[in-house]
């Protein structure tokens, strides 16, 4: 497939743009090929103002010239700031997201992980046990107090065991007959928050319809064709998923700039004396689960036709 | 059961005493109301030398003044410093403790953490899925690198998983008809070491062989006795294990300190889609899991008449 | 000086009580032989609820069992709760503290640290050059976030440069002839917080009036009296200011509990290229230099019998 | 100045290559447009394989492909790997760097940080009060222990203060009448070790020749020429040093990135009570501190005619 890049910049709004997902929108759109940040929006309190003045920015390296000098509007299309633009990215709070982005009518397709879909496509998931350690930074900022994750673990996030098993399935899901099924599998999450900056890395096992070996397991992974490979968009890695060889990998400091944060690595795979096999999983949390996501799903409507 | 107090102190000696085991045994036996620290081995090249000079101490709070004058020995009973000494703690590496702990015919029994002991014993195990979080003090001093630590989490510790597969059968073994027998659930563990100074957490999912609710699962908790109630031990804990209601815990940094390290803390029993049940289990590692478990079964052999 | 320790418990209140200083002042308060936790003030919202119910606790162990059942009163005298208290312990915010404790006619004396007074008293201060590193847990909780914390320092804390500025020339204060004189050393705090849970680090250099040597600083501060030597006040530490002789002392996280958080340690007192010394001091922060600060002048305030 | 580009890549070497030195060394060279890794020295330990095998990485991002199959070499130039090899990088420890340095006749030059030179050319420096806090990633690896560092600091980094007494004045020496003149400022430096991986943050306080505001001082150096500035060195800043208006900055994780590291930071100039001015100073320290300075150093000699 061939696919000619837009001719001019495909006009793009940040919403939530001064918290933490809306920030990393922001660093991971700064001289993007095909879009221009042209607008942002934010709260009450920020509108009006130059988006330099209100944002307590917390990402390395400093805000984008140019997005900086943008006066941040409120999360409304009525506001004159977004005529003309064609893709909404929203880091809004889950809370009020919902009704914001269908007033903005957002082409964002939704934000996913993949890791494990090589391994249900070739053998099928039966059942799922899977106990996470996720980072700090996916509660957005504040987020947690320093006193509470010095020397510490907490073993609860709220409404999460219920989320990831609910979603899992989604992802998984097929369309068959014109119909479209949930994934059938079993699963158990139990979630931690750990002291990590950036990237949750999840400890996994198994129960597979057709049985595998943890050889056969690593050639699925090694074999997955990248859903996006050949469609030429801009933030596609390499590799979707990549297995790491050495016995003490992922790592969250070491692993989570592969594919520039786009690619998840798994680790460790091996037989499970209880299911079929055990093993690790990494991937980052704002890039691959969240901004970065919602950006490479946008670069495929493009080439889809869907934005224009 | 009445117990009298030894009349006069009872001497012991600890073996790698400038390690980090070895440090924590002469923390929990100052001011020891039977046990007199009389003896202290460690390798040849700290014997001939005052504690004081040659121990790189580790843990809060000064060397106890009368420790630290000893002279140190070669870890061999031969030495005449281990005359009159009754009672040996290890804290010797697992790589040479065998021989050396052989050759001074130990008293001290195994040590272990029993939490999951209250449910197994009313409701049988027959499957457990458990991912730990690992302090990084379980791997003694220097043990792992800051730059390995900081922002990170490793998801391999040599040998522990093979080792808590094994192990916790030993632990609910039972004797039948005068045979020992390994108790005979399925286990599979997955460890990780994360940034926690002490404190291991273990994320469990169990499958029982007579089913129970959550509540009666914590019923039992509850109502387990303590194995060491009545006896008079001076380290002793009021409980075993606890169970805390708070969802979000237990928690390393405020849950270490529970019956002076020496009680395991249980919480978040709740259904588990795919077993019966899921928890969230806590225990001092240098305490309950290693030195403070020892002192604690070497007061049990004096009480029991094994030490005299 | 003989005293007779008060023949029934002195009743106090805590203010504040559900914020970090306030837990800490019921943690210290716990078994004290001679105060009794009475009433429990804090915000409107806490107000006619249980402790245990309104209460994030975050500290080591659990609330007090008698202190958990009190029903919280809101901050004024004119609470029947208040009725026969004697003292009262503040951790309010600073911002309202002082018409609630005016309120109160609170016989709490100012909290201060004195580490430096052993070398003021012996050769006068002229100049003081001091950098800090301070630990979260100063900020109250929250506090810090623990993104701004996680591989960070943040080299500003609002305010407290100007307060350490004030505040040491108040402490070094003498009464001259009837007439109060604020010491008239200059000096410049540099203010950092770093990723340390408990008690402040300063890296001090110092210009005397009257020269000194490393060797004759030392033996000023180890031949400091106790100010509270010989009172028989129940929190008293055996020094209120120690040496290490270790070249890599003090550190936070083995120093915080010497004299079980009531006594500063000092350390590498060498000689300084541009003053005449160069030392680094610790103090913890929420015992000496707040809530516990505040038990000892209590304690001290009834054995002079201002609080009867 | 104009310069055109070696016509052909010069080829380098990485002496102490397995180190933690040696590999940023190799991180930075990945794809730089004029060097080309040729050969890597280590320890006889790891000679004759290749250095996929021997080295324990622990930078993010991989091992770039070409140079992990280099076969080490011994760090001799009598190996046959070094021939052709025009420029080498070390990073070797310092207690044995010298004689093998003067064997490889090593056209690297002095590494330095400049940051207080904009303010020493203009003002003059008569007094500098330093207190640094360094990050763990200048130990080496493994370096510090995570038990000595999570939750901690430790102020003593030995024969650091003595070292950055030294050579600070020798960074602002000069050349007057064909003589080498150190500069004959007084220097204090006290050295702590924090819990941060990359960048020194040092708190400074200054004495000046010809005094000047805090106005004054951010002018000189928002005004100070880059050094390398038109010569088009590969890894040459656009800024020596930039000052940064926020009154919290700079922050170890927020600024280590600037300039790709090569940037330092300077905020918070204001007066002080007891010298002229105080400031805080960042830079990353395996960056522009080490393995950096010395690609750029090397740059320059090319540009040159140093090395051809």
């Amino acid at each position: 497939m061939k696919f000619d890049a837009p001719a001019a910049p495909i006009k793009v709004a940040v919403l939530g743009a001064t918290g933490s997902v809306g920030q990393r929108f922001i660093q991971l759109l700064d001289g993007h090929p095909w879009f221009e940040v042209a607008a942002l929006g934010a709260s009450p309190r920020s509108a009006g103002k130059k988006y330099f003045d209100v944002c307590q920015w917390k990402q390395s390296g400093p805000i984008p010239k140019a997005t900086g000098e943008i006066v941040v509007s409120e999360c409304t299309p009525k506001s004159s700031a977004f005529d003309g633009v064609k893709i909404v990215f929203s880091g809004l709070d889950a809370d009020y997201a919902g009704s914001i982005e269908d007033e903005f009518a957002s082409h964002g397709c939704a934000v996913f992980s993949n890791a494990l879909k090589p391994i249900h496509e070739k053998f099928g998931l039966d059942t799922v046990m899977v106990t996470t350690m996720q980072a700090i930074s996916g509660a957005g900022y504040p987020g947690l107090s320093s006193m509470d994750m010095l020397d510490n673990i907490v073993p609860l996030i709220g409404g999460e065991e219920a989320k990831m098993e609910t979603e899992s399935k989604k992802v998984f899901a097929s369309v068959v007959d014109g119909a479209f099924h949930y994934a059938d599998f079993d699963i158990s999450a139990m979630c931690n928050r750990v002291h990590v900056l950036d990237g949750h890395t999840e400890c996994v096992s198994l129960k597979l319809k057709k049985k595998a070996t943890p050889g056969e397991i690593i050639d699925a992974i090694n074999s997955y064709p990248s859903i996006t490979k050949g469609l030429g968009l801009p933030s596609a890695p390499t590799h979707d998923v990549v297995y790491n060889t050495s016995p003490d990998r992922p790592q969250p400091r070491l692993d989570r700039s592969v594919g520039d944060g786009y690619t998840v690595t798994v680790g460790r795979v091996r037989e499970c004396n209880v299911f079929d096999a055990r093993l690790v999983l990494f991937g980052h949390n704002t890039i691959v689960g969240a901004a970065g996501g919602s950006i490479l799903n946008a670069e495929l409507c493009v080439v889809e036709g869907l934005v224009k």
